[in-house]
């Protein structure tokens, strides 16, 4: 991706987070990223197109947080890692979850994005199941674990305390709090 | 509350579910209701007023659902039947759903719900917690059980599962499996 395709979509990230996906407008984006929008048609298309991509953008931003290239020394705390890096009060985080947040809301009421919202979210769920059994073959969970289903509740929890963050219905240290018991809770104390 | 308003509600569920909390428009809702804007203008003074009425009558029809009055014979069946009941596949159900995580979506965007909001969201939080306690002291549970973090992770689990089954990402069924097995985990084997 070129830097002119990254800038336009960190751009419309910060806007769906300030105005929703559906505030997201090509003029308004244009302005957001200091480009034309001849620009933005020409590498996205359309919104739709731009939509798209900023769903991959924010799931390879998450990846890019969590995946260093090697296998960690000690994949529970790594485990611990990924998921608290997408609960933390810093503007890019806070605007990647929202943002993140409202094309899975949008994706409630509309085909467009659902297919592609699936598939990153399995990708996320497999992450994370690796994880939990790279922990699970070094002894650090109990043994009869159900890695998948484990890694199903435990995304689906940070997406779930996010929104209530998001919406102000606790703190971001409760909700750090609550996925660190969470891990527990799914993968027995050490 | 009179069966005139309960009927502007039930019609104001049904339009959020369809378009969305940015899609209620009064002169829409009077149509859906088959009442005139001058009734929900007297009922409920205003748009917001009518997404605070909303919000509290989803959260009464939840507790209807739940609450029975008694004290349960067994809380932590009871449990089990409560959080199971907010994901399921039929209309009613399913547009609640909606709703609520439309009101909860919106509110990230702006701050006029967030306080309603947080103390629903409290409650929920409470009754929850309630049946865990009384399933630690029925030697239902582990001994050592938080049931104030198991209940907040519980609910917002059915509110991330809730989102990934509406928006197409899972399965009802399988969103249903996660949360059995999520009170297994929290709350340990019987």
């Amino acid at each position: 991706m070129s830097d002119r395709q990254t800038q336009i979509l960190e751009a419309a990230i910060r806007v769906i987070a300030q105005d929703g996906v559906r505030g997201l407008r090509i003029e308004k984006l244009a302005a957001e990223a200091g480009v034309s929008t001849a620009l933005i048609y020409y590498h996205f298309n359309d919104r739709a197109g731009v939509l798209h991509s900023a769903l991959e953008f924010i799931n390879s931003q998450a990846q890019r947080y969590t995946d260093n290239g090697t296998s960690p020394a000690d994949p529970r705390a790594e485990l611990e890692k990924t998921l608290m890096l997408e609960i933390q009060d810093n503007p890019d985080v806070r605007n990647n979850s929202i943002a993140w947040g409202e094309l899975r809301a949008s994706a409630v009421f509309s085909d467009n994005l659902r297919e592609q919202l699936r598939t990153t979210t399995e990708s996320w769920v497999d992450e994370v199941t690796t994880l939990i059994n790279q922990a699970r073959d070094a002894e650090l969970t109990h043994p009869d674990i159900d890695a998948t289903a484990a890694a199903e509740r435990l995304t689906a929890l940070v997406e779930g305390l996010s929104e209530r963050w998001l919406s102000g219905s606790i703190t971001v240290e409760r909700a750090r709090e609550l996925v660190s018991g969470a891990i527990v809770a799914e993968l027995g104390r050490i």
